[in-house]
């Protein structure tokens, strides 16, 4: 295949959509896109998120020890991305977004109850790399919405419809068609390999 | 909306699929399947991967120091499923997927030819998270499809077609339709906070 070099840089990664929620010392909360999100562990189950080191976020998160990750849904595109382009020390994003807050279960922090799913985070590790902190968030609770299960209790990607974010060319994309299984379609192959002769 | 807790857990989360490429000291390259990919810092560019502390993988990236993200599109979405079911441990997986590899062009390991975006990565640091290492790896080079590029030179999305991965359903979905562009379309919203009378 025929490819450019594009040398040392953040290109097109598929990346998910979500809004932090954190919370200063006087309990003011803010919210914040964040894109550089992703799970890191299962023992115990645990999230990372990258953020600049000149964020409110980071300074509540600092201060109180958790945030939640809140899951963007397409419909929800215009408000996640205002919450990219302000921050909470200009405008109190939550009037101009029109989303509402509920009380988390166990750390004193809000959910955005807009959001199919909400993962509530305590922070267990903060990371240097530049002028990003990694921070390590030990999940301790997951909400996912009533209406995205199936009557055999499993989650439908569609009723989540989470928004895509292609970092780089800076684009949202939905999801379309399910296009396999994991952990089962890669098996046709594992077949082929053992009908080779035996050499 | 009403939801349902699902406890401390890993769940549904949209993730890309990649396939890593990493070699051993003796030059032997390996191929693994991650979705616990990111990227994390501008300055350096940095991707971060979380791997279980058992793979082989991991081995290979501490003796050689280095490793490439090949973003998979839906097209190699068996081949990609065939790389998390199977240890290089067991099998080579290179003739069973009849995926190529080319040198990478810094770093002394390979790229996937049929893999329309690789970032090569130098290992620059190492994270202890329970079972799972997340190891940071500074990116020295990207190379894109020459056909994901229109005219002005932009990257579009279809030409990569990315796979995403839906961990804790485990299933894999492609992109459906382009919803937005970040950093413009929540500056509707922005006009309408400023529209607010004064206070």
């Amino acid at each position: 295949m025929i490819k450019r070099r594009l040398g040392p840089c953040v290109t097109f990664f598929p990346q998910p959509t979500t809004l932090l929620t954190s919370v200063d010392a006087a309990g003011k909360t803010n919210l914040m896109t964040a894109s550089w999100v992703g799970v890191v562990s299962k023992t115990p189950p645990t999230m990372a998120v990258s953020l600049h080191r000149e964020r409110q976020t980071l300074v509540n998160i600092r201060e109180t020890g958790c945030f939640v990750v809140n899951v963007v849904p397409a419909s929800l595109m215009r408000e996640a991305d205002f919450c990219g382009l302000r921050s909470g020390r200009q405008v109190d994003k939550l009037p101009v977004t029109g989303l509402t807050l509920k009380p988390a279960a166990h750390l004193p922090v809000s959910l955005i109850d807009e959001s199919p799913l909400n993962i509530e985070c305590r922070l267990s590790g903060e990371v240097k790399i530049g002028d990003y902190r990694l921070l390590l968030g030990e999940i301790v609770e997951v909400h996912a919405a009533d209406e995205a299960f199936d009557a055999a209790g499993s989650m439908q990607a569609q009723a989540i419809d989470p928004l895509v974010y292609l970092g780089g060319i800076r684009e949202y994309w939905g999801l379309g068609a399910r296009v396999g299984t994991a952990y089962r379609d890669g098996l046709d192959l594992a077949a082929e390999d053992k009908e080779e002769p035996p050499k």
